[in-house]
């Protein structure tokens, strides 16, 4: 599948998101609660419209999928899944490790993925068959000879009910608990995919939260997974992993599943 | 108290341990295990040893604190307390929310506080009854109307006890908790003094953890304090408490001292 023209889109994409978040960090930005009270931005939003206007008048045939705006049908196949702003939460808190995600997705699988940190100018790109990068230069996962030398991340555990967060602490136990990070949102899968962590693990994404991870992440030469090891796809549960080396796969879906 | 000649001789630290700091970023560093487990790279130690060495050989008279390298006895009443890599697991995964702590106590109470972010070129510097700054600019603390709208930072769940926890959780349940964020280490009090975090609520923290966060936070409008309100000073048991508008310090105390 040649991609050059999505990917000379993709980074049009981010280049109106960057432009729309900016103004807005550190800034006093007033939020809203959405449905399930959690927040949204004047940022957000206008990042999210700037993509949709691009993707209308290009694209018009591919579908769309954000996260602010909801589902535009397309009728090629295709579909853009955008979140504007990944990590909400840390762009209120005037943190720059929140990401803007552009996925592409065919037939419902991610091929093309942008993880773009408007404030840090940090962009990695994915892409099914090419190797991940970070502005423009390579990026691998490293390897993890042992769980127990494994760097785990996670945004937190208010994202998990109480099972999931024994699951996860079952996980945590088996690998290197003294560098356990918190919080980084899609941020912790570029640094995987960079070789800087080793495993993530949360529940509760949406696919506007991890479509675009997956090409990134094993475009570097990990792998992603739900918490049972099937492939990621449009219609997975959002219980999501992430391994740097694939040779730990099996331990971390036994750490995971034989709880 | 003038403190211009501290005030820049801590800038030249500052400087110093960036320059130790910069060239390990997003490198493959080793890192060694400290006695409690928790990890020490080559750019703690080189960081706080070239802070050392300018403290030797300009101030003399005054006591060295440090993180990696221990206590120099002062006679002078004052001591430098360093914290090279406040975050080393932050920096070993590659995110630039670290910092490098430097404080100036005089009769073990902490009047000037530096926390120098090395990548993102982000400097805070809090002096006792001077206006704190960002960069040289001066920043401020937000006021917070009620506890229910206070956003909660908090390194991460994995440095409390079961207990701390409990009353973390406690915390947590009457602020907004779905801005609630982890990870950040040092850094989040520094975006508290910047207006875009409420509360932030930790234990287990060391002289070297916290010492140069009282005068950022407390000039820039907030409070610090240890669980029970007191002051932070020298011999502080390391449950720490930082609230941007101090009005809420009391609905603060209560929900973590109520439990």
């Amino acid at each position: 599948m040649n991609l050059s023209a999505e990917i000379a889109l993709a980074h049009r994409l981010a280049d109106a998101a960057r432009a729309a978040i900016r103004p807005h960090f550190r800034e006093p930005v007033a939020s809203e609660r959405k449905g399930d009270a959690t927040p949204v931005t004047i940022a957000d939003r206008e990042a999210e419209q700037a993509m949709r206007r691009i993707l209308t008048a290009e694209v018009p045939q591919d579908g769309v999928h954000g996260e602010e705006f909801g589902v535009s049908e397309g009728r090629s196949g295709r579909q853009w899944v955008l979140d504007p702003i990944d990590g909400t939460c840390a762009f209120l808190a005037g943190r720059a490790t929140f990401g803007t995600l552009i996925a592409l997705l065919v037939d419902g699988f991610p091929v093309l993925g942008v993880v773009d940190q408007a404030i840090q100018d940090e962009r990695w790109l994915g892409v099914a068959g090419q190797r991940t990068t970070l502005n423009g230069k390579p990026v691998s996962t490293r390897p993890c000879r042992e769980l127990s030398d494994a760097t785990l991340a996670t945004t937190g555990p208010q994202y998990f009910t109480q099972a999931e967060g024994d699951v996860f602490m079952a996980l945590a136990g088996k690998t290197d608990h003294k560098r356990m990070i918190m919080g980084g949102d899609c941020y912790n899968y570029a640094l995987l995919a960079t070789g800087f962590v080793d495993v993530v693990c949360e529940s509760g994404l949406k696919l506007h939260d991890f479509a675009a991870l997956v090409p990134v992440v094993e475009g570097a030469g990990g792998t992603m997974c739900d918490w049972n090891g099937e492939p990621l796809h449009a219609g997975s549960d959002g219980h999501v992993l992430a391994i740097g080396d694939p040779a730990r796969l099996e331990d971390v879906l036994e750490a995971v599943g034989g709880h």
